[in-house]
């Protein structure tokens, strides 16, 4: 920061000290590097912190304050990486990538690598996209039961006159279907959207929001939230790990039976033990909706990388993972039910997180729509069964030689 | 870069098109800024991509590939900002602090910051830690429910030996307590630990490996994995919700009615109305372990900020919020149940996000031990409980106006 | 028993003892009474009881041996009373009633009781079911997720076809829908049934199988299981609670405030903490899918005293209970996700349980189809809602007077 | 009923008509059978209701009335049938027994009737109660999250004051432990006993009403609920599932692999598929609590036999199931987190009932105290077990045909 923007940034700042002006309203009063600085200054003063690597960023603040960021003081910066190369034979992407993870947990990208490695040496990972769709659930207040019933069933009747409400607000958005669940005098509407290669969280509230008001407008039911909680966004639900939210993805590799031997230096069976007692039973008894060992982290680290959403990263987990010891070797799945991501708007304007999707190469609206979106959640299933088959091999491998030492014993 | 490094990092990229090294191997034959361009090249080259903002970044590459990344390429940059300032009355907190936060969420410092305003004109809020403790817990397979049943009974009378081998390991953790679940021929041994000032994973990790060491010493049970899901760590797990991980933390606020009506433009009924049938019923009917509207939003943004684990977002968002209208006011107050932090170790490290930490003044180990991460926590629920406020009188007040316009018509 | 069905039986139980026949066999070489009477014998004998009681049926043992159970030995005896009259102003129900329960938990009768006297004083109470659908989810194996993919698609675009084979199994169920879900190498597929007035879980089987094959011809999937656990019969599944199963019913009721007041001795107010501190914040606590205080012991005890499958008392049991303090008084309502009735087929064959049906006026098929079942849901839920009422007001009023006292120290 | 019984049962009738009596204070005025008399003839004149069947009863009206109904007409009758026999090895069982079930679904005996034999022929099953405790968790309000941290150290340190109060109210009841809950301003205190052969919710209530006085004698908190639904009792609650609640119970048989081939015509591997696809996939993808394929229905049917609480067949179904492919065989195991069970008081003392424990031989208090609740929790678990194998494995042969079909085309 050179002399004259540093006088500058002063006397905003002085002017927050004075009460001239609140700490958001710098933007209005000074470009937003201006603004950052000022409020560094501030903060510092405030705190004693030293932020001059806060400060040190690479992205435009003048995008970032206008669409990703309020009260910007820079940047915080999170270790990226990449692993792989890896063969993905997926409906979207087809062909052979790195992927891009931002993380702060060290062994994380080794253990990716390590699996990539095994799956891209095994012919690479298949991956479908089994169930689509961003919802959105208002609340609405109604006299009573019977007010209720006749608004789930008028909904049902009148799906045409919202979707064309709903759909006035967008031109990437499709309504696919709503429904409704009724508790007490409250009526939850369900709204589920195509949103092409969007997240479409904001697409999904802005023709949600269209759509309640004609709700209001032809029947005597009140808008109480435009999210009910049943959508539900970034809460540990079931209704997500049920019927999906985004994109539901599977991904699966076959693995033949000497390259686990070898590699991975375990058997298909033990493999299979482990995902059983850990995976499948450690969840079951502890009342979780992950079945997987790990799918968060990858989850988390793909979507720093490629500007998702890192509040999403909640339901992200709710994965569950298949190992099936055949004859001939491993055949290894993970099913993801609600990957909600995208590769337009968002985080995917930042400079560092549009590289993350550069590095797999469908940064932007995909050809069909949607494509992209979908592309990007195979890739983080892809990901996330690499972190699965390294963690349970490498537990698989040091049980074997741990039995065999009891067994010496 | 300069040339010379450019020519450093091109010469290593070669030995890699060669096949003479392993993309992982480059920090083995050059310093990791070296290294790291080299990768950039080389994933460029495969993808297309041009990666130079990710080259542009502000933290130490050598320090950060031995601790926090392999195969590091640079890194993403998530805007940071401000809310605030708010005071904390709490167990650890005491005062007044700005809460850094870095998103790509346009609007979320906002909603933060115009609840902090309310709880700071309020008097602040208060926070207390109600439980603490990190977890690990290992599956061991025995030869039967005979067997398991005795290793339950061993694990309760030989808690001293596991606490000293465990407790060898480590000069801050202590064991605080171990838990046996059987299932079938599987037997879960739930460690937990006070690990101080760290988030603790590492520590517990090692420390029940040395416990584990021992179980299967002097019993006949073998260890499958060091992880058997009951930990339950980065999974949407009800055990986590019920007993806790890491901190749980409760927020509260009481709000002078006369300030919900002024500042928030709603009433406290109103308020208290949406949260039961947005984040109560509408939370109950979805099956959710998370009973608030936004929580994982705050949650993620101040993880990002001070170098938490992203991929633990998962369980801290499973916090129920209650919002209570009484005569004087809004009792409002947010209950998480693991809240996993440190202020030491892993990502706190990173220039920005300790820098994040210096904001909140509470950077590296507390005195008492423990009290730092305490404190973070206390943050986190004040700032989780200023986005509810924030959300919940924005839902409230559209509501009021609603049903007035309902009843106009 | 007379002397000489006494030798009869007696002769058949040395066949048994001698290995010439298997006690499950005794059916075909006697009559159902003879046949209990020898197992009798033979289990007194045994296990040195004495199964006088037992052997006091008041039912046909031919038909029960039948269509009930095998092995019998006779009948266990469950006292039976009614509560109410109660008005009901049902979707399908409209009308004054008692409702029959049976039950060994001394106090349940006496607090539904209570309960319903409220809800008639104050008008009765209303019901509406918000969905219906009996559910049956095979899960089929395929070879791997682009089959799995193709199987969800191909079900979407044949459900004409499997609703032909379905159907043509049963003269009164209609296929509703299906769903597809996808874990992996498995497709579980959802079928929804309207099974009329039977609860429909073998109208539903059958015509599933048939279904089944279908597919199976069809396709190159193969049926693993006809019940893949996610139908959700007999288990504490979310997606019950979520999608519901059976029938979703809500019965409500609005108590004046001088009612509470005067007659459960406390406030609108104090009944609407109780149920936020109780019902919604502990039960969020506990992780739990019941909202409610004791919904399952009206569930089972209506169940047995109708003739409903004892075991669905678990997915009975999802039910939500709302209080709300409003100036004119109370409003309350439960809502059931998945109560599975009939009044038809199964135990509502029995004498007593018929009788039970007699009761309600509902026995039989219903006129239109499904109204008689519908109207069991509504009178399960308006017991249910009597059962929370009367609780919560009794302990709302035990904490009024012990804050009262609280207050007076 | 004679002539003169029938004299005084419309007598009695007819002052409920005129007004002169409610129809629950007739036990006031005349004995249980005269009572329940009037009452079967206001009932049949206000439903039309022919009651003779119920009035068939052969159970003791007087003690009926005092203890397990009020407003009684009579009982409903369920069919009740054993299977077995089958030899235990039980940490409290011993021995060969048959086990009593009382349904109104028919096939259930045959199929577990078949388990067992299988069970059996394989030298038996072992079982173990691996955890104990009935629990009981009144909330408190506090003033806020101060005095609620404070309440939750306050319970922490005065635990022997506690169990003092509670024990003082019982011969038989021992306090385990306490565990605080904070939510917000609600303190959960979740109190376990050991209540030896009862299944103790009564004794567990009224020793923790008394606990919950000397909280509210010597702290600040005011007692909302004596029970505050984190318990849990009778609802689907994951606490239950995890911690268990009454006996947490394993039930497990190794079946040779022969016998696996020749009885139940499939093989171990096919029997662990369907396991793995069915009860932990499909149960995982429902997000379910209960890991098995209709263990509800043997606790139903042994709870209805032997006198429990049919309500609590709701967490009686928390169960996960493990079917193992071994070299040698199958290893098949069920572990049931809460069964809920008692040999005396209750149901237990009902005359058919009674004989149901009877036929198990564990009537009554045990030696030692406890050890006949054990024993039946065992035998549940052993009933479960033979149903789970029994049902898995016609599916497993099913599928093996089938697929053999499939491979054939």
């Amino acid at each position: 920061m050179n002399e004259h923007d540093a006088d500058a940034a002063e006397e905003l700042a002085d002017r927050v000290r004075t009460g001239d002006l609140r700490l958001y309203e710098l933007e209005d009063h000074a470009d937003a590097d201006t603004a950052a600085a000022a409020r560094r200054r501030l903060v510092e003063e405030h705190s004693g912190a030293d932020l001059s690597t806060t400060a040190e960023y690479a992205l435009d603040a003048e995008q970032a304050s206008e669409s990703a960021i309020e009260n910007m003081i820079g940047a915080a910066q999170i270790p990226m990486g990449v692993a792989g190369p890896v063969t993905i034979d997926g409906g979207a992407y087809d062909g052979e990538t790195y992927l891009p993870l931002a993380t702060t947990e060290g062994a994380l990208l080794a253990s990716v690598n390590r699996g990539l490695s095994v799956i891209d040496d095994s012919g690479g990972a298949a991956a479908r996209i089994t169930k689509r769709g961003m919802t959105r659930a208002p609340v609405f207040r109604v006299s009573g039961i019977a007010e209720g019933q006749a608004l789930a069933d008028w909904t049902r009747d009148n799906v045409e006159k919202l979707r064309a409400a709903a759909e006035s607000t967008t031109s990437h958005g499709k309504l696919m279907d709503v429904t409704p669940y009724v508790v007490a005098d409250n009526v939850y509407l369900r709204f589920r959207y195509d949103t092409a290669d969007a997240m479409g969280m904001n697409m999904a509230t802005i023709a949600t929001q269209a759509a309640a008001d004609v709700v209001e407008a032809e029947t005597d039911a009140s808008l109480v939230a435009l999210s009910g909680n049943m959508c539900t966004d970034k809460k540990p639900a079931a209704i997500n790990a049920v019927e999906g939210r985004g994109r539901s993805v599977t991904a699966e590799v076959k693995i033949p039976r000497e390259m686990v031997e070898k590699t991975l230096k375990t058997s298909p069976e033990a493999i299979s033990e482990v995902n059983t007692r850990k995976n499948l039973l450690g969840s079951a008894k502890a009342a979780s909706l992950g079945f997987n060992a790990q799918a968060a982290n990858v989850v988390a680290a793909m979507y720093l990388a490629t500007g998702q959403d890192a509040a999403q990263v909640v339901e992200g987990s709710n994965a569950i993972v298949s190992m099936e010891a055949r004859e001939d070797g491993l055949y290894a799945a993970i099913s993801m039910a609600s990957i909600e991501v995208g590769t337009v708007g968002g985080g995917t304007k930042l400079p560092t997180q549009a590289e993350g999707l550069d590095v797999l190469g469908i940064r932007g609206g995909g050809d069909p729509a949607g494509s992209n979106a979908d592309a990007l959640a195979e890739c983080v299933a892809v990901g996330a069964l690499a972190g699965e088959l390294s963690l349970l091999s490498a537990l698989a491998s040091r049980h074997l030689s741990s039995a065999h030492e009891q067994l010496g014993r």
